[in-house]
């Protein structure tokens, strides 16, 4: 298997590091050999190249059968989001150029940690849902966008074609399929017109899979409901912008980011990254928690049909948090009297 | 004073009653006369004349120094969101052709009530903010929206101009001026342009008010932090869109959604509402909360610069809570061997 790993910023290199360590124990024990193929992404990719997404990296991921990838972003372009050059943009490069359109969040909440979520004990116990994100698609993409002559006004243009929307949809109704068969499909048709032939296209799909009862849900309910009933949900499914708000609220009510897998799936490549971000002020501390990259590693077998492999990765997660080897970010909630191990410890 | 009454639909006429009921008190306790006029809106003002915000209701708002709403909104329409006619495209309007630009939302956590909560009681005790939401702007009016020829493609276009940002913001720095004195300007500026317009425009605004500390929030974050932190902020304030989901989702963690007034502003007349919508199912049972709509109409008498009256209300509002003269929605978090009491008991 080609594998190409992204570190990427932060502490994306101590990370994705820990991963790979984990895939080589999987490689060892099952009799798989991983190649890797490391490239540049992100702020260090500026840095070296110019280029947040330089044409290198993205050869390396066209020739690989699976990505991992750590995080992008830099401090030092956090404060100039006009700046010329922005990690942010080669993300989006390699999201558009590698076709991946759907990017799948499963949300789980263990219940040894439910204490850390911010959500009481009883609304937020059992929860387990997958939120599938539109990632190509929208406004983040759509023309034109930019000022007038005068430089004092602004305009963003979101679109969406049926094509897109229809393959977004399939991916989400195969999942519900999978799970407990509640589709939730979030828009905003009462006022946008995109919103409108996403609903209108799930509406036409949904008789071919008579199994699976859908939802509708306007997003500004979505936003309350996560909070107020974050059981209800099994598959959430919305357009790329109402997707990162609602990916980010869904993600901390389990009270650890980080544990939090995530895949972008496409058309030939897929993709799989940690949900939190870089965490610039704890890169090379040597104390960042690398499961929520080693269970996006598992995410990567399982995609690739490797079943065993994957939930032989997820049970050795599982028992380490039972068993309190955890970085300091997990220590609260485990048992009294451990100790934060270091992230090269915990992978 | 002039008070237009826009009752309309669900539980709309029957919460605008109590609140009626406590501005004629207030009226004779401080020698003030009120004049209302009746206005219809929504759902039943398509039934009635076809139209959901008529000419009739605009020129009655135009002529009143204050509106006092209830709400909009019945299951009929609910289902069928390209209806050609539809209760939200009367709030739209009238919205947009009375200048309501600035919708303003405080959200307060009562101490009594902090186990009604989704959130931990020790994370959400002591919330105390405001979100203002840009209410004409952006993608709810911006154009072109709509469809290709051939139906296959929707579009809808965000804009803001200079003079659309820079009076929200003014409206938002002077909140923050006469609260705890910090900002947080919450846009998309790493992906969006109309973002970078808003935070341009408040770095340039920023150093008129030295006394403000203002902080910039991707919507994502944001849509974390008010779960993990709502202490955290002061005033929040954004473009119409992320204001939809984000003024919603911050309402939920009070745990008391039928407390929570709103005001929007705009160039002459203001306009008073609960947040809570039409609430259908318990229209015409004398069982919804009548406060938010009460509450409601202190900020109308604030406004109007009745300070001590509004105070007046606010005060008996407390009082009812704290002797559990409350609806049901409010029962188990007050006094043990309370019952419900209805809506005209409340009022
Ligand atoms: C960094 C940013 C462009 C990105 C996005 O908005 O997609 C991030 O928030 C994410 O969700 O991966
Ligand atoms: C009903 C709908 C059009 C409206 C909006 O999106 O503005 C509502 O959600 C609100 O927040 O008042």
């Amino acid at each position: 298997l080609n594998i190409a790993l992204l570190p990427g910023d932060g502490i994306g290199p101590e990370i994705v590091g820990e991963a790979v360590k984990v895939l080589d124990a999987v490689g060892k024990k099952y009799g798989h050999t991983f190649n890797y193929k490391k490239g540049l992404v992100g702020a260090c990719a500026i840095d070296a190249t110019g280029d947040p997404y330089p044409a290198e990296t993205h050869k390396i991921c066209r020739e690989s059968d699976a990505v991992l990838f750590g995080a992008i972003g830099d401090p030092k372009y956090d404060n100039d989001p006009s700046a010329k050059v922005r990690p942010e943009q080669g993300l989006l490069r390699m999201r558009k150029s590698l076709g991946l359109f759907a990017n799948v969040r499963p949300l789980v909440v263990f219940d040894s940690l439910v204490e850390r979520s911010p959500l009481k004990a009883e609304r937020v116990k059992g929860a387990d849902f997958v939120c599938i994100r539109e990632l190509t698609g929208g406004m983040y993409f759509g023309r034109p966008q930019g000022r007038s002559e005068d430089g004092n006004t602004a305009y963003d243009t979101c679109v969406y074609s049926r094509e897109e929307v229809e393959r977004i949809l399939k991916v989400a109704f195969e999942q519900a399929r999978k799970r407990r068969k509640l589709l939730t499909v979030v828009d905003k048709a009462n006022v946008i017109a995109t919103s409108r032939l996403w609903r209108q296209i799930a509406k036409e799909m949904a008789p071919q899979y008579p199994d699976v009862q859908v939802d509708y849900m306007f997003v500004d309910n979505a936003a309350m409901q996560i909070i107020q009933r974050p059981t209800y949900f099994d598959v959430l499914v919305t357009e790329n912008l109402f997707g990162d708000i609602l990916t980010d609220e869904s993600s901390v009510i389990s009270g650890s980011l980080g544990l939090l897998p995530s895949a972008s799936l496409g058309s030939d490549v897929a993709l799989f990254e940690p949900i939190h971000g870089s965490y610039p002020q704890a890169a090379g501390k040597n104390i960042a928690n690398p499961m929520a990259t080693i269970l996006s590693a598992a995410m990567l077998l399982e995609h690739v049909g490797l079943q065993q492999e994957g939930a032989a990765v997820r049970a050795a997660v599982e028992k380490a948090i039972a068993q309190g080897v955890v970085t300091e970010d997990l220590v609260d909630a485990s048992m009294p009297g451990q100790t934060a191990r270091s992230t090269t410890e915990v992978g």
